[in-house]
């Protein structure tokens, strides 16, 4: 069975020419790049929040939000989620400091 | 084989008891929620940062941040990965808009 | 004439025990520090969207809406404007490199 | 006396031109406006983080990091803060929940 982010990440690549009227997703992609980025922070900066008062339903809710809006961010860019999966493959490989290093330079 | 988002969350829960002068999950896991959820606001903002200077390579390792600190949250308040693809399964069967308006209740 | 910040903070303080309902900034003391430290997140991120579409005029108001919500999250952790100016005029004194490297260690 | 504010910009409009290297706003305003966004929504994230850990004092430090950044942004996009000012006063003239209702339409 295929993991749900890639079967989302579908999904929101079909919805890209649906009507904005009868699709959430339609509307954010109607929204372009600025809508879809700043519903990218806000939801995280709600993850956060969630976070910091210890409501763990909120987390799980709250990052489902923050997957689904980068999942969008990405097929709007036409971004393929196997680009991010295999970076981070990439970083697996290091270990945790070297790895940090090795992204900020 | 399964997803790197899985295996990505077996490496974080192995590190939480590692010495955070060796490991930057370690050292994360050693600032708490606090500074767990600082970096979750903080990569997303970077991550729209990217977006909007339409940069994709960027916005790919931007993601692949954002992804490597909400999977840190998630091991260190004890929550499952399955508990978030749950929620996107139960979202992915309601429409776009019905399907925000559900969250937002 | 004192600075509109200043007057901004004395109106917001006297809304802490007004009626929820029929005061904006009386609902965001209601929610207390996670309605208003939420509130200052996302309207930072709106500032940054409106920054990178160069739209000046948008900015202005997101800008507005950061301080209206910094200085509600003032009032409500009894905060008191002075000692952020205070701590900005201390600043003011070392110049710019400086300046940074004091405030981060 | 005029507000630190006021003054703060002053100081930073002097340093458009000064040297990347002698001066950390000079530093700022070269990386542009993706660099000035982007610490203006992290600290944003830090304020945050700092007051839902309830630790006052970094409060007081992440808003004056909030104000500066805000500031040096104004300051690159030619962005006069009597601007921001007068959007202020505009809506203290009306109270809150329509304030908001107003804003938002």
């Amino acid at each position: 069975m295929s993991h749900v982010l890639d079967d989302l990440f579908e999904t929101l690549k079909g919805r890209k020419s649906a009507d904005p009227e009868t699709s959430y997703s339609a509307k954010l992609f109607a929204g372009g790049t600025p809508l879809i980025a700043r519903k990218v922070g806000e939801e995280a900066v709600e993850t956060s929040i969630a976070a910091l008062t210890e409501d763990n339903a909120a987390v799980v809710k709250e990052s489902a939000d923050v997957l689904y809006h980068l999942s969008a961010l990405w097929a709007h860019m036409d971004i393929a989620p196997d680009d991010v999966w295999r970076e981070l493959r990439r970083r697996e490989g290091t270990s945790g400091i070297e790895e940090k290093n090795s992204r900020k330079t």
